[in-house]
């Protein structure tokens, strides 16, 4: 159930129509539109009774979402959701296309520095690497930890790269909302939905990767979980999903970002490094997720990938990164589209 | 890395070994079986040195274990494994089917125990029924979670049952593993490694669910988490995968069972119920799961399954309950099986 | 639409029928039942009148037929539909399972007779051989042609087993109808229409395997293209389809079996060699598909697999057959089948 | 196996090598490059002998092609193969990018030329139309057949397009062979080796989609069959495969397009249309697939789809189509390519 606010309602009338919803024992999600504020309204206690909402002053309209997601739906907002970083010129969403780039995992802080020197050279905005790592086996290298977040925090104030790290549990979570800028979610964490919610609790943007087998409407779902928390700054990551094809890792479904961009207002970012599993492949399909309309690219870049301690063969090198950039910067403007290059910190933050 | 121990080894012997390997900074794990017994070496330090530990006394040979699952393996361990339930004649592996049937979600006490009445009288040793649902939507019904839990107490107590129910995260773990038999880990939570290595360090059996598009490998993998932390009660079940087939909710892979039985010596289970998505499924391929050779089946049974508050249309009737007893009882000669019937409580435990 | 006659309808009323259908544009399809005989109409011409049809005499009822196919739905036939072969004990469908045995190619006279004879032995009553071979590579064995056509003739001769072989264009097709008892359309031309329309033109029984992605949808709707040309003696058959998973060559869909059961008329075998590819999973999965209620199996045998031109991994050794047709034995009675052993062929045919 | 003739080898030189591994019962493919001729040695008699093959004049060295295919292999030809078509300034593959664009299928004059000359104006050098519809139902509309075909020959006549048109057996390739410019074999075909070898023996380009369920060896695999019988003029297509995923009708595996490029010499298109199913998503999936290095696009284009007899729901509107050449033209240059406008007919062909 939604309701739509009047153009010139005032916020105390927002406030009481929420305060009224939390009294019938939902949740309220006030959602402020370019104008005007929708109030979406959660819970699985059955349907409001729409009638008083209605009858409330301010309110314009109450709608039903009939979708199973609704606080993820375009029906609930229509534009476009732009996550901004305090104090920074970089954004996920909208206009400007935003770039992820680093190596899979933290090794050294001299590996780490590197890479993010090159990449923040080449004009990302985001840095990612794994401080805790899921891996298959427990025999695997399983990340630096703390020690590796601590090794990020240092990048983002050498090079003003805003971090992007995953949290694989409690523990983690609690850490990297602590000392990172975005959480990731991973593909295997997907339908973790104690994480979901754990994260959806957190006042951070929460970066969530398609699970391997995960449909479209359960992927907006798992979005839901964090929203109805009352954290709405979700971005969504395509990562290939798992087919009989066997010339790719994974296979990259690029065909879900219209299809996100059609029925959500969240931003989809296209990880064209697992969803190919292959240097080789990368390039060619970080352009084509910007030919689709995607709103950024997560990448694997790593100096010297052949002694990278995991996901080497998908890994890109820097001056490949350069030459993505370029490319994506001539493909940006036939999508309506703006490739920042670098980020502006503000001197006092 | 596998030190297999004379026949004739002291249990001193073997202790002095497992002291070396952990003063090396690895992890030993000794596996008795019906001849000898076996050091499992985990770690991720790399490999350890051969020589020294053949010089030990009571060593007969170290193996090096090419496989990536190493304590799930069956070249570790030949026999299957058995996991008994104390003061009971129930078990899981091994000649006697294991069967575990109820509910999909614990609804009230009296569903519960409705159908627990007819499970328990139809010959089911184990009783399965939801308290904490991993659910794909925020809004839909999570389970009673503790009040569940204790409802199974008491048909445990009353029907002698032995409990098995899902944990889905570290708060419903400590609960799941302080009042039920057997600790379930969910599909989707099958690369939750961080769980699973949580219920790794607790010592009661662990059923683990094969993710949707898990590969046998990765299935093994996630088992050998568990067990890698020292808990080698692990119960795999299949439970279908997602392909492009549209008859039923998911596809049942039996094919995984004969695989399985080759490649590790942990018991293996089938859901029919998951698998299919349809009651008029469920019977033909509980059958068919049994004819591969699975070691059990678990079933979701509801008295009123139009009621039900999940997977009704995938329920079975308690009618057709004792029919597929019946059908498994017959078919379970030609695999070499006994399908047992009730279970018997000592009376002082 | 479908016309339903009466039960004492005469033989000059349901041929009064099928004329009035034939004259409108449609064509009539008159399937005879164990009560009644029941008329399909086909055609790609739009709906029929049905009023008109009605008021003929001898007419029950006329009913829509709202699934897609039609002459294949039990919707249209509800008995059974049970395939004899003249002369002979031996039938497909119904009661009695099938089975169809023997090499993946026709190799050399020695190999085939000295296969054909251990599984007549055994009491199989079809034999199977391929002499026209859908290869991947245009540069593999492509099969002996008319020679395995001959070869196989004298099976039939000296063994009585009545032949299975695959036809794969209209040149080998017409080979096959000539020389087998039963024509094959392998999965990679079950949407080969133009060759489905030509086996529905012959009136010998076509066994047609499902496509390695299709749907039962599909696969129904290519059944009834062999049927809407009028030839109503069509054999299902189940042989895996491509999944991510990687322990078996395809994932043998055993739940397609009630479901083709509860959908429609025709009966249908399971293949466990191409389903699984792997000797070792094949007796498994072949008990499994006579538990879920499929009426019968198509299996490879090979006597000198290891020097097999083709699927030699995915052929069971003569003595496994034997063990097979036991297990087969024993599981059949739980599913009101019965196995026959051997086939009887009359004195004068 | 392949012999690299030296660049200065006479054409009678080459010749005589061809005659040579005639005689030994081998079939040779000469297949001319820029700097020097190759010779593709193709059969299934097992290994030449390679010794008297370099003792040949001429002959600069012979190798050994490990990979399934041979002649599609780009280690056997290097350079891309371009595909041009007499008096006309279109050619597939290279740097040009080829636009194939019309409806599902030829429905009535009037329907094909109104695409026809709208397509045409935008600048698409290729006419796409189906006269044979390989369709699931046996009741769905087949196509026009010959009929389809001629008002194909007239829309070549009138707007110069050359035309590309499906066959589906041995009677409409031999029509289409007649009557188009590059026969069409559909993805439910691309296993159907008999079509694929009579079409390996004509001499006009063939056009082979990929299967539903094809892997890239597969697929080059059927190119492959169509090559060994001496036509080399193959143009690849994806269009979609088979996963779980229910957002498209189909997953576009853009991925292969890198693929097919790293390892075959033939030139590779992209169906958006069947990929997606839906008319949104199709602009975006075609400039993706050009940003990916594809050699162009084969798109459905009606200018009434909701009244087209098959495929409307995919087919976009003339003017969404001048949209996606617009797009496309702008992002050619990134992968270095050019979209020529418009096909340039020579006065006297």
């Amino acid at each position: 159930m939604l309701v739509v606010m009047k153009a010139q309602a005032t916020p105390e009338q927002i406030q009481a129509v929420c305060e009224h919803i939390e009294q019938l024992g939902f949740r309220a999600h006030p959602l402020p539109g370019a104008q005007r504020t929708a109030i979406g309204i959660t819970g699985n206690k059955g349907e409001v009774d729409r009638g008083n909402l209605e009858s409330l002053s301010g309110v314009a309209e109450v709608i039903r979402v009939s979708k199973a997601y609704k606080l993820a739906s375009r029906d609930v907002k229509e534009e476009d959701t732009i996550i901004g970083f305090a104090g920074t010129n970089a954004s996920i969403g909208g206009r400007n296309l935003a770039i992820v780039a680093g190596p899979c995992s933290i090794e050294t802080p001299a590996q780490a520095f590197a890479i993010a020197e090159q990449v923040a050279a080449a004009g990302a905005q985001f840095f990612r690497g794994g401080a805790f790592k899921p891996r298959t086996s427990p025999y695997a290298f399983q990340g630096l930890g703390l020690e590796g977040l601590r090794i990020m925090a240092e990048i983002r104030d050498r090079f003003g790269l805003r971090i992007v790290t995953e949290a694989i549990d409690n523990e983690s979570l609690a850490l990297v909302a602590e000392w990172a800028d975005v959480i990731q979610i991973g593909a295997r964490n997907m339908q973790n939905f104690s994480l979901l919610k754990r994260a959806g609790r957190l006042r951070k943007p929460v970066l969530l990767k398609r699970g391997l087998s995960a449909t479209l409407e359960e992927f907006l779902m798992s979005a839901e979980y964090i929203m109805s928390e009352g954290n709405y700054q979700v971005i969504l990551c395509e990562r290939g999903v798992r087919t009989f094809a066997d010339h790719s890792r994974n296979t990259l479904d690029l065909s879900i970002v219209p299809a996100i961009r059609r029925l959500s207002h969240l931003p989809i970012l296209v990880d064209p490094s697992h969803g190919t599993g292959r240097r080789d492949s990368v390039l060619p399909m970080a352009r084509a997720a910007i030919a689709t309309g995607a709103d950024g690219i997560m990448v694997e870049v790593h100096h010297q990938p052949e002694k990278a301690l995991s996901d080497g063969p998908q890994s890109i090198y820097p001056a490949q990164f350069v030459t993505m950039m370029d490319e994506i910067e001539q493909i940006a403007p036939v999508v309506a589209r703006h490739l920042p290059r670098g980020i502006h910190v503000a001197a006092e933050v």
